[in-house]
C-alpha cells in the first residue's frame, strides 16, 4: 500500500461535506432543504457579465498574461479608485478565485514553520491552505458576546513569536459577518508596524456593509509595504463560478516574488478575465440594488435568530453570513440531525457548524453560520423550521 | 524591510520572461518575431466549444462541484475509453489546468523533503513546484544523442533513497518530443512496483503522436494503486487560457485524499468545463487533421534543422516541441542574441534556451527548445532567420 503525505492526512475536510449525503438523503424523502450552509448567492450574475462572453471572438482561447490581461488591471485601478484605494496595475495580479490569492500570499511570504495570526471564528480554508504551505496558523479567539469584534491588541500581541510573519484578517468577516471599525484596523495597523510583519486583508465583501463605511487596510500609507489585499469577485457580482480574484499590493519585492508562482500556473481563465473586465462597467445602482436585497435577508434573519427563546445572533455588520449561538449541545449533530431526523411542512434547513470555523478545540460548539444567500420567502420558512426544530431536538439544553 | 520568503527567492523565473523585453524591444525596431518559444499553439479552439459556452443559460455562475462537474466527468469516461483508459467517474478529479493537477499530486503524495525522480530535460515549471511543495526533483539525465529516450533503468534505480516517492514522466515529452514506448513504460512499472512507488504520468500530449501509438501508463493494470495520470486540454484542443486539466487515478486514497486539496479552492472554473464538456463530442477527424498539421510542421521544421551544418534535431514523435543542439557557446546569449542584435529580412526568431529545462548545471548549454505551433510558412521564414544567425553569431563553435 502506498502511503500518502502526513500534509495530505492534516488537511481538513470541508466542514460541511460529511453532512452533504445526509442533505442528499433528506431530498429524496421528498423534504425541500433550505441551503443557509454556503456562500452561494442565488442572486443572478450581471447579464453584461455574460454577455461579454457570449461576445467575444477570439479564434484562439490562448493563455493571458500570467498577472492576468494588461486591459483588466487597467480597469481594475478605476474600481479600486473609488474605493478610495490608490493602486498602479502593477500592483495587481490577477488570480484563479481568492483561493490562490491566499495560497500565494502565504508561500511568497512565510516559510514552512513560519506563523500567520488569524482571529477565529475563521474562513475555514485559510487552515487548509495553511497546511498546504506548511505554515502554522496561530488563532486568537473573537467572542459571539462581543459580536465578534477585533480581540484585544494585547491578545494579538501576546500570540507574536520569533516565527510570526502575519496578520490575517477577513473584513467585512465570514463567517461572522463582522465590520472592522477604521480604528480597529489602525490599531492593526500600529501592530504590524511595530513588530515588522504582512498585514494579510481579505476584502472579499467589501460592497456589502449595512452599518457604516468599509476601511479598507490598503487605505493605510505607512504600511504600504505590509499590506497584502486579498481580492475576489466572487460574491461582489455573484460569479463563484469563474474562480477569479486578485492580489494587490504596493509592496514590490513581494509582486516579483509572487509573480514566479503566477508564472508557474501559467494564466488565471481567459472567460473569468472577460465577464470581470466588463463587470467593472456596471452601473453603480448594480451594488445599491444587491446590498438593499442582501441588507433585507439580514434584518429579517436576525430578527427571526433572535425572536426564538435562547437564540443570540449579534448583527453582523457586512458580508451575508450570520453566526448565531443556539441553545444546543453540539453543533455538529444538530446539524446532521436536522436533516437525518427532522423535518417540519415537508422542509428542513441546513446550517453550518460552529465549529468549523474555529482552531481551538471545543470552541464554536452551539455556535452555527447562516448564509443569507436565499430570498425571504426562504429564510422564513428555513427560520419556521429552525424555530421547531430547537422545541424537539433531543440535546436542547437552557444556556 | 519585509522579508519574503526562502521558497519564493528559489522560485525560478520563467526561463523565456528575461527574454520577453527583448521581444518587445525588437518588434518596436520594426522587426517581426517568430515565436518558436512557447507552446501556445496557433490552431483555432474547436467553434463547437466557444459555441457551447455561448450557448449557456444559466443565470448564476455558480460553483461546480470541487471534483468537477459529474456530467463532465462521465463524459471523460468515455474520452479515456477511446483510448484504452478504463476509469470510473469518482476516479477523476478536474483541476484548474494540469499546473494544479502536478501541484495536488505533490502535496498529496509526498511531504516536504521527499524526493521525485524526474528525467531531464523536463517541463520546467515541474521544479516550480517542487519548490511550491517543498520536496526535491531528482534529475537524471537524458541524451540529445539518444534522441532523448528513458535513461538506463540502472541510473533511474541508482537515484532511489529512502525518501524518494515517486518517478514522473512526460510522455510524450514537453520539451523533447519524445514518445516513450511501451517497453520503456513496462520498464518504469516494474521498477515502481519494487519500490513501491507513485508513478505521475504526464500525458497532456497524447493525441500528439507521428511515429507509432501512445501507451498510457493507465493501461497498467498491475501498478493501480501506483499510477496517477496527470492530464490537460490546453494543447488538445488550442484552448490553453480555460485552464483545465485532470488529475486521473484508480488509487481511492488518493483520490479521497486530493479531494480535500480540491475542496479548499472550490472549484475549477465554470466555462472552462462546459467549453471541455463539449469537446468530447468532437468528430474523430478533429483530431487527424490537427495531427497532420503538425506532422506538416515537426518534418519541415527537422529537415530544415539538420540541413543546417552542425545543427543536430532528433525526430521528435510526438507533441509539438523540438530540442536542438546548436553550433554555440551558450543558449542563453545566443537567445538574447538573436533579439537583440540579429536581424534577416526584417524578422527575427524567439527560441526557449535549453538550460531552462535541465537541473543539472551546465546542461543544455547547446541546446535550444523549438515550439512548431507556427505555420509552415512562418516556419520557413523562421528556419531562414536561424540559418543566417549561426553564420554570423559571434559565439559560434564548430562542434
Amino acid at each position: 500500500m502506498l502511503p500518502i503525505s502526513n500534509r495530505g492526512s492534516l488537511m481538513p475536510e470541508s466542514p460541511i461535506r460529511k453532512l452533504v449525503p445526509l442533505a442528499e438523503e433528506a431530498r429524496q424523502k421528498g423534504l425541500t432543504v433550505y441551503h443557509l450552509n454556503i456562500g452561494q448567492p442565488d442572486i443572478a450574475t450581471p447579464q453584461a457579465m455574460i454577455d461579454a462572453v457570449k461576445e467575444n471572438i477570439s479564434p484562439v482561447i490562448e493563455y493571458s498574461h500570467s498577472a492576468g490581461n494588461e486591459s483588466y488591471r487597467h480597469k481594475l485601478v478605476s474600481y479600486y479608485a473609488k474605493h478610495a484605494i490608490d493602486i498602479h496595475y502593477n500592483d495587481i495580479i490577477v488570480t484563479t478565485g481568492a483561493s490562490e490569492a491566499i495560497l500565494f500570499s502565504f508561500l511568497g511570504c512565510l516559510d514552512v514553520g513560519d506563523e500567520v495570526i488569524i482571529p477565529e471564528p475563521f474562513y475555514a480554508n485559510y487552515h487548509a491552505f495553511a497546511i498546504v504551505a506548511g505554515i502554522n496558523a496561530v488563532y486568537v479567539s473573537s467572542s459571539i458576546n462581543d459580536g465578534f469584534c477585533l480581540p484585544a491588541i494585547a491578545e494579538i500581541e501576546a500570540k507574536i513569536s520569533s516565527r510570526t510573519k502575519a496578520i490575517l484578517i477577513c473584513n467585512p468577516n465570514n463567517p461572522t459577518g463582522y465590520l472592522y471599525s477604521k480604528e480597529e484596523l489602525e490599531q492593526l495597523e500600529k501592530l504590524v508596524l511595530k513588530y515588522n510583519l504582512y498585514l494579510f486583508a481579505d476584502e472579499a465583501y467589501r460592497e456589502f456593509c449595512y452599518e457604516g463605511n468599509h476601511f479598507s487596510a490598503l487605505q493605510f500609507i505607512d504600511t504600504s509595504d505590509n499590506v497584502i489585499l486579498i481580492d475576489s469577485i466572487s460574491k461582489r457580482y455573484s460569479a463563484c463560478g469563474l474562480r477569479l480574484g486578485a492580489i494587490v499590493t504596493r509592496n514590490k519585492l513581494v509582486i516579483e516574488t509572487i509573480m514566479k508562482f503566477a508564472q508557474a500556473r501559467l494564466s488565471p481563465p481567459y472567460y473569468a478575465q472577460i465577464a470581470a473586465e466588463a463587470a467593472i462597467d456596471l452601473p453603480d445602482d448594480y451594488f445599491t440594488v444587491t446590498k438593499a436585497e442582501y441588507k433585507k435577508r439580514r434584518d429579517l434573519i436576525v430578527k427571526r435568530l433572535n425572536a426564538m427563546p435562547h437564540v443570540f445572533c449579534p448583527n453582523p455588520g457586512g458580508a451575508f453570513y450570520a453566526m448565531a449561538k443556539l441553545p444546543i449541545d453540539d453543533c455538529d449533530k444538530f446539524c446532521a440531525w436536522l436533516l437525518k431526523e427532522f423535518s417540519y411542512n415537508k422542509a428542513t434547513v441546513m446550517l453550518a457548524p460552529g465549529t468549523g470555523f474555529y482552531g481551538t478545540p471545543g470552541m464554536g460548539m452551539q455556535e452555527v453560520r447562516l448564509a443569507y444567500v436565499l430570498n425571504t420567502d426562504a429564510i422564513n420558512a428555513a427560520m419556521d423550521c429552525l424555530e421547531q426544530a430547537l422545541k424537539v431536538y433531543p440535546g436542547r439544553v437552557n444556556s
